[in-house]
């Protein structure tokens, strides 16, 4: 049995480009007590993936070399953990690879019964649904008759955040998002009630005629310039919610800070960051939430899905570069 | 009688200096119903001042041949406001001047029997004390046990911020000032634990070693490479507390915002802004705790006094530069 997997060969200098990774073949190695072998089904393309390819990194960096980290969902092959059996469906930092030899005690079995599988790298992905429910719920502690804002508004945790605050009372929710396409799916589809295009508008004047009183809470993806045009716009008691900063995470060495932070001085307001495993003893209360969104049909994610384990290096580059709406992932293998 | 006034006539381009003013001497106009006239006792010399040089400020900016506004007290030489009787002590914006004719409404008569009249622009001071109360108290929410760092420590803010944490029980206050006379001055004069000279220390490195567990409240009037040097300290709950940007009033097109931002989301922490403005309905708790500490001892300021106004424009440049200790005032007059 062979497992194919993704390696980095080279650091990307700004969007990660094909020739930054190597796909290599090797043949799976036996299984040692404990372990569990896994067929991986589906992969979750997220930011901070990005953020391990530069030497100086939030998240353990990558060697040069070394595969790929990503989240992802999978099968049990074989089992030689007894908590796992075969056909099993386990979540786990399964890497980029076709076959995962993990230690048992890094994987999650996963209930199946009410939720597809995709659920748990998507609604209820940790580094998605369970993200923005943290962000929106216990950092903005957004609350009814709240205007929140939310950037990277057409992705996968933005456009969670957008319509979890919706579900949490907010009387509007503005998306801020690049092209007329991701505009009109926010509000078309997913029920925001405005929505920015950076590309196309000037998003601190926008903001002005769609939030005249100001905004109560910023769930913010994106940094820089985004983040600066938004904080022109709090006022009194204001939440700024740092979830990520994707503009950025190209050069973490020059991490441009919000030019305008000093209007938290100002406007008596608050930026609160947060990883979604700060919140790992509240993961049972969001699932629980999440599984109720997502089965009453009250939430919403559109899936971008690229075939193939080949296609994973070009994954990332879709997400740095937007060309996707909801939750970005990788099919590796047709598992049912 | 003359009035003697000190007015804007060019923008600074870095630190204020003295040609960047004029003294005018001007007759007093007659006072209006509802008006008084104070003899301009003390100025204080605060960071908010630099900023209305700027074209685009916080506060109202300062028109170029206008007066300098500051805060005063002031003894009433004559009313036509019931309220205020000759001989009053009162504090307002009276600006850079000799004889203030100011309406009784934009004035505050000040009690005088139990603390000094200089209270009033230092520890009792809006600028000053109440900042640094509202800052530590409210907004850092200083508790038992905590490690507090304070930048611009040996400054007036800073220097009463380090002492009211050590009041509300913190275990290690650490003072950032300029040079070893002033980390001597925060620890033997004021009682900080430790100070850190960032003229002559690597301030990052020196924070590893007197807080390695990190800091729990960072209370910051510096901004720039300061802020970022304490954000790399920062843990699960920390609260940076910003209070001012000294090192950014020069040039308020071009603030450099904390590059080290994202450590919030890493560490799960929060940066909470405020100005002494938005604690306008609890002066009466922040003064009533401010007048005991005084009273009893367990607060101290030291003045740096410079003499006239005429010395106003060196005072701006003394307070830029940081060659003061504590608190920089303007006496204008001998009234007492």
């Amino acid at each position: 049995m062979k497992n194919r997997k993704v390696t980095l060969i080279r650091r990307p200098t700004g969007d990660p480009v094909e020739t930054d990774f190597s796909i290599v073949d090797e043949d799976v190695a036996p299984l040692e007590a404990g372990q569990v072998l896994v067929k991986v089904d589906t992969l979750s393309i997220d930011a901070f993936i990005r953020t391990t390819f530069n030497e100086v990194s939030f998240h353990q960096g990558s060697k040069i070399g070394n595969i790929v980290p990503a989240l992802g969902i999978g099968v049990v092959l074989e089992s030689r953990d007894d908590a796992f059996s075969v056909g099993d469906y386990v979540f786990g930092a399964l890497c980029s690879q076709s076959i995962a030899c993990m230690p048992g005690a890094a994987l999650r079995r996963l209930d199946v019964s009410v939720v597809p599988p995709n659920s748990y790298v998507g609604i209820l992905g940790l580094t998605t649904g369970m993200t923005s429910y943290f962000g929106i719920v216990d950092v903005g502690a957004v609350k009814k008759g709240d205007t929140v804002v939310v950037s990277g508004a057409a992705g996968a945790v933005g456009s969670l955040a957008g319509q979890i605050a919706k579900l949490s009372g907010a009387s509007r929710v503005i998306g801020i998002a690049g092209g007329p396409h991701k505009t009109a799916f926010l509000v078309d589809e997913l029920g925001f009630d405005a929505a920015i295009d950076y590309k196309n508008e000037n998003v601190e004047a926008r903001l002005g005629e769609l939030a005249p009183t100001g905004v109560d809470v910023f769930f913010d993806n994106v940094g820089g310039d985004t983040l600066d045009a938004v904080l022109m716009h709090i006022k009194d008691g204001t939440r700024v919610v740092i979830c990520g900063a994707i503009s950025q995470y190209q050069d973490m060495d020059n991490v441009r800070g919000p030019k305008n932070y000093l209007k938290l001085a100002e406007r008596h307001a608050t930026m609160a960051g947060f990883a979604v495993f700060h919140f790992a003893e509240h993961y049972e209360r969001a699932e629980k939430q999440l599984t109720q969104w997502l089965a009453s049909g009250q939430l919403i994610m559109r899936e971008h899905i690229e075939q193939g384990i080949d296609r994973f290096p070009a994954a990332l580059n879709i997400l740095q570069n937007g060309g996707h709406h909801g939750k970005l992932l990788v099919r590796v293998a047709q598992t049912s």
